[in-house]
């Protein structure tokens, strides 16, 4: 067995605890990653706060990877130690599907296992990134190229892929007007990415707050959708919507801010429902689209991108006994934009 | 002037009249079209009902409208007398706004002009294919080739371009599992269009009853959606649905018959709203799309793919004094699967 100290959840809602746990001795095709950050997601403190149903406990959590491979199984081709990698939401799938195949392992007819508060297909309990190690096939490892470092890279294994798919599905590039509900985690990488790619970019938030942040992280426009008339002057307006907002929107108004053609990919998931006359999409041959984090060649694309563009995570830098006030921030907005743990200063 | 005779709605509702009636003199960019055969759609009933609010009358109705051209505009490049050309809802456009230069005149920034029940740029109300004759400009008639015979040729206008419009956008091919809800006009088209399109297509009507023309159309699959069990049994199963009902059906319970990535485009406008559960296309990153019609240059492919393939609408014909009848079976749900006027039967 290998041991690592990590941040352990007991229960559900209870404050973190620093405890060793234990990972897997290595298999031919995996490798172990001495984790040097992590980053803290908003479906991080869903699963350890059990609002999205029944979870495993101990939990440790972390999906937002970046590290260093320490050491290597026998077949492993891919990696060797030294090598700068991040690892995402996923820590395995059938690799044999029709989606695997096509490098949509989310998507895996098997089931994807979740890289903490899942089961591997051997039974074990996952174990996520709120730790110095961690073992995983070489397959969900994802190179970190030279040009970004590892702190600002980890959000990127999740909030970056999560904006990333959806930008690059539906052709945010030059010549495209990309608006993003939402200037947090995910919203801030989705302004970063789709400026990079050439994009004009608005930010759709609801008080102008941020709105000099806008600007510095390359978006065109900034609207404070609170402010009186704003929603209704934007009608027919964008090419794309990324909205990264898991409070309920009023989604008509919204979709209705698009140009014929239009798409708005929704990634933050509300607990409401979306509700819209259907003429809002037919008349204007829009789209409401749904987008689920992303595959791990589009990862591996979009740290390449992110290398070439210079563009990593704007964060904050935490140590472990910070994290449980750290949640609570996180649920008060009060984060710009991401927190990073430092898990050197998990102390057992 | 020149004058046709044509069937004449007075007023919103009422039985259709035999007049004469009037279009411009030809223009720079003109052609003159004898009409051979008109179908009946079932937005013309909307329309002459005034179902979907205030309409023009007296109307003439009409835009899936084959004939020949017999006279051309001195400016008038594209076609010559003799030509077989089709219209379909549109007679105009700016031509000049980059959703026209996309060759998606339906979006155009000044409005397009649409066949009839609307009034074009010169203030005049428009007049459809309920005629022997009609007046567009040539960038708005569609060589008809010589494969598809004009009768069969006319609901493609805008029952077959309709539906080929999301076909083509979405992907239907080999290895996609299409399905078709609703088995009517546009159904019939799609699956037509999807099968020759190299798709295994399903048909979802409510009944069996037309299940021995689901096989004969090109449908792999028939599934009766009223039957107990049917529609659950279908969770996962397509990559695109083109729905074209326009009754509200459980679309939550439609979308998650998807597979991850599938795609429902809706061209059947209900009365209520769509209302779904975000996680029903976050989680797969499915798609709601809404589809409007098609612009010229689709239209004009979809009339060379139809040829190639042998393919026309299947048609029951009709004699002028049968309108009113065929729009109450229309409303019914009884015709097998479009009404076409014979516009020689008109007598003034």
């Amino acid at each position: 067995m290998i041991t690592t100290p990590a941040l352990v959840a007991p229960s559900a809602g209870a404050r973190f605890e620093s405890r060793t746990v234990e990972h897997r001795d290595l298999r031919d095709d995996d490798v172990l990653i001495d984790i040097k950050f992590a980053g803290i997601c908003h479906s991080d403190i869903h699963q350890v706060r059990e609002e999205w149903g029944s979870a495993i406990f101990p939990m440790v959590p972390g999906h937002e990877i970046a590290g260093i491979v320490s050491a290597v199984g026998d077949g492993v081709t891919k990696y060797k130690v030294g090598d700068r990698v991040g690892v995402g939401c996923m820590v395995d799938s059938c690799g044999e599907c029709e989606f695997c195949k096509d490098g949509e392992e989310q998507f895996c007819s098997k089931g994807a296992v979740m890289t903490y508060n899942g089961k591997g297909y051997d039974g074990e309990p996952t174990k996520g990134g709120y730790a110095q190690k961690v073992v995983v096939s070489e397959r969900f490892a994802v190179a970190i190229p030279d040009g970004i470092e590892l702190d600002v890279a980890a959000p990127l294994l999740c909030a970056g892929i999560t904006v990333w798919s959806p930008l690059k599905r539906w052709g945010a590039g030059p010549g495209k007007k990309v608006a993003v509900i939402g200037f947090g985690g995910l919203g801030h990488m989705a302004v970063k990415l789709a400026a990079a790619l050439g994009a004009e970019v608005s930010v759709l938030s609801r008080t102008d707050a941020k709105k000099d942040d806008g600007a510095a992280l390359g978006a065109t426009h900034y609207y404070a959708t609170g402010e009186e008339g704003v929603l209704a002057s934007l009608k027919g307006t964008f090419d794309i919507i990324i909205n990264t907002v898991s409070a309920d929107l009023p989604m008509q108004t919204y979709i209705g801010q698009l140009r014929p053609l239009g798409v708005i990919a929704n990634v933050g998931l509300p607990s409401g429902k979306y509700d819209f006359a259907p003429g809002v999409v037919i008349g204007r041959s829009r789209v409401v689209a749904g987008s689920n984090i992303g595959g791990i060649p589009a990862t591996a694309e979009m740290l390449e991108f992110c290398a070439t563009h210079g563009i990593g995570a704007t964060i904050e830098t935490i140590s472990a006994d910070e994290v449980d006030a750290a949640y609570d921030r996180v649920v008060a907005g009060d984060v710009r934009y991401r927190f990073v743990i430092d898990t050197s200063t998990i102390a057992v």
